[in-house]
């Protein structure tokens, strides 16, 4: 991608709405816009993050055997009223009538419509286990939306759904989807904390939260320095006595073991070998995609901006241009690249070198690569690696190389 | 894809609110389900069938150098009250307010936010010209939800906004939008027709929709026999001055000059080489994602079941295994298909030969395969092409390099 045909659009100073350090550099480097209070847009590289952030849960998911559909965003309240959840969650459900008096709502969440989709096409013990998943738009009327994508109106979630013929299937359906969360996390470059958590409104009882250590965090977990675990509901080690420090953090990921409150509730129910009707047995497994989005961005950046992971940046290396003659040569470099499945955004425009380079570290794609005064002495270019700074001459061959050993695999 | 692992559930007889051919099929083979009237899911199926025609859409977009961004479901009213349009679509519009009064409405089109947002970076006539596009649900409280995805609440759209400085401009972006749109429509595997369509609403001059012959049409146009052309509002040709034939249409995409209709309303300025400030010259190109899968799905299929052309099948090849001796055989042509990019849906389950044969048919991939006696004496598979009956004898070695031949490039 050329800089100078692409929408990115970067800004000296955070927008005033801007009220913590992702929210700043998220609107300062344009991945996202705030299109009203709590609802934003994605631009062209925060969509990028976006996808990268998706392409990963969609490798994991489908690796636990798990099968994509794509839920309604419009709900009928009536599959609400079988719950009760109508009630639970009215104060942040967006409802409203149609035409014709229907009373809709905009899915908060998604387990009655999945409920009622398992009941309708899973009728006996052979079909079990099953699990679906989507990613999709949510929606909550929030009190305070804060902190742009972290706690927002409008927000993106994986949400994942198993049914079993009973515990010990839930069980290991959970244990599947546990496995597949860690290996997600570990590839969004987060470095995250797995706390057994209250599942309070959602009926279940047992359910694991991932979680990231953030000032912006909500959540409170209590760490012991020596062992480096963590408790919730404790300040003093129950292994070495100690007093744990106090930290904040963000939840991403929430896996619960359902049980049967929306089997039973909804009349899902499955025929056994016997004959017998009984309930599924039910797990959910969320992610909030946004926030992760945004809660990379917090925990990775430095006074010049952001620091991508290299698995969910918005591109592989940014390729500074810094004298029009090596324009092409730098297209070609970018051609042979991108052959090799890494993306690269060439800075070719019309501006001062301070320019591109402030514009580069805070966007910040993993290498930046320049091309200026070596590249016409000598055929050489410096890359610096984004997250530690250490820099290193290449020739473009070299460089090439390079970058396809550190994205093999 | 092993059927047996699957969540593919085909049903005999069609759902009684099934109204037309793919509406019926759609909801018997299993690509969708109805949430409520006028709001469907989309099962794995039909998901894996929306995304290909997504696939096709994005390629065709980025080649013609548009760039995708996500904007928001949830849009304020008060960007709609500055074009007037929120009383033009009042009601087909789904408004409410939040807990904080605030006025919401669920984006039915995105003219106006885009606009919001192009003001907002685009400052200079060298930022132009800029194309941006998106592919999201949209909302539009039907007054006679039809046809399943054809006259939806809730449906997908790819909706692409240009921007120039002036007409000239503007007839280039919208010329390699019309041959984007010829490409992907090609590329759909449908019989399209081009109509130049009175803009109406959208404020324009100039529009041309695309369209697909079919009975369940809304768009009338009128066919010349012999020129084989088609003409909206006379019934003789003006060219061979003979009667023309009425025939129905589907309107599956359109596309606008705005002009400055949004930009004057919005404000949507940018400053020129002398520093006058002009509104940006737009255009507006919209597809109707999930009425394209209803309208493949109408007119591609027979008694059978669904038809799809190879570009947007759920999967290549239905690969029927009729004894369980074969099984391993069939899993390990599907992986070595599987690493060539074509995808594989082995029917292995145990189920009676006419039932696999029925769901093949019905679920309607282009390819399928059979492993039966001819495997067990000599160690062949007969292959059918779906859309013509016409079958073949092949080995396993030489089914994997014809399949590879059909589906290169």
């Amino acid at each position: 991608m050329k800089y100078s045909e692409s929408f990115i659009y970067t800004q000296r100073e955070a927008p005033k709405i801007a009220e913590c350090q992702s929210h700043k550099l998220l609107l300062r480097a344009g991945f996202l816009t705030m299109v009203s209070s709590g609802i934003y847009a994605y631009l062209p590289l925060g969509y990028r993050v976006l996808n990268n952030i998706n392409r990963i849960i969609r490798k994991y998911m489908d690796k636990a055997g798990a099968q994509e559909l794509f839920m309604s965003a419009l709900q009928p309240i009536d599959i609400w009223q079988k719950t009760g959840r109508d009630k639970d969650l009215k104060d942040v459900m967006f409802t409203f009538e149609d035409r014709k008096k229907r009373k809709l709502c905009l899915g908060p969440t998604h387990e009655e419509e999945i409920t009622e989709i398992a009941r309708r096409f899973l009728f006996s013990h052979k079909q079990l286990p099953c699990t679906l998943y989507q990613i999709q738009t949510k929606f909550r009327d929030e009190p305070r939306p804060r902190f742009g994508l972290m706690r927002s109106c409008e927000f993106i979630m994986k949400d994942a759904y198993s049914f079993d013929r009973d515990q010990a299937g839930l069980d290991l359906s959970y244990e599947k989807m546990l496995t597949a969360y860690k290996n997600i996390f570990r590839d969004f470059g987060l470095d995250f904390v797995i706390s057994e958590a209250d599942s309070g409104a959602m009926g279940g009882s047992v359910s694991h939260e991932f979680m990231v250590e953030a000032a912006i965090g909500e959540d409170m977990l209590y760490r012991c320095p020596k062992e480096n675990k963590f408790y919730k509901d404790t300040r003093i080690c129950p292994v070495c006595k100690g007093k744990l420090k106090e930290s904040k953090f963000v939840e991403l990921g929430h896996v619960f073991q359902l049980g049967t409150k929306y089997s039973l509730a909804q009349e899902g129910l499955f025929l056994d070998e016997n004959g017998s009707r009984l309930p599924f047995v039910m797990g959910c497994y969320g992610i909030g995609v946004s926030r992760v989005l945004s809660a990379i961005a917090e925990v990775s950046s430095d006074k010049k901006g952001l620091i991508w992971p290299k698995q969910v940046a918005p591109y592989d290396l940014t390729l500074i241009v810094l004298a029009d003659e090596h324009r092409i040569s730098a297209l070609n470099i970018a051609d042979k690249l991108n052959d090799l499945g890494i993306s690269v955004l060439v800075d070719e425009r019309n501006e001062a070198a301070g320019v591109k380079f402030n514009d580069a570290y805070l966007i910040g794609n993993p290498y930046i690569a320049v091309m200026g005064k070596k590249y016409s002495s000598h055929k050489s270019l410096d890359l610096e690696v984004r997250s530690n700074k250490e820099s290193k001459e290449f020739t473009a061959e070299s460089l090439i190389s390079f970058l396809k050993d550190e994205y093999a695999g």
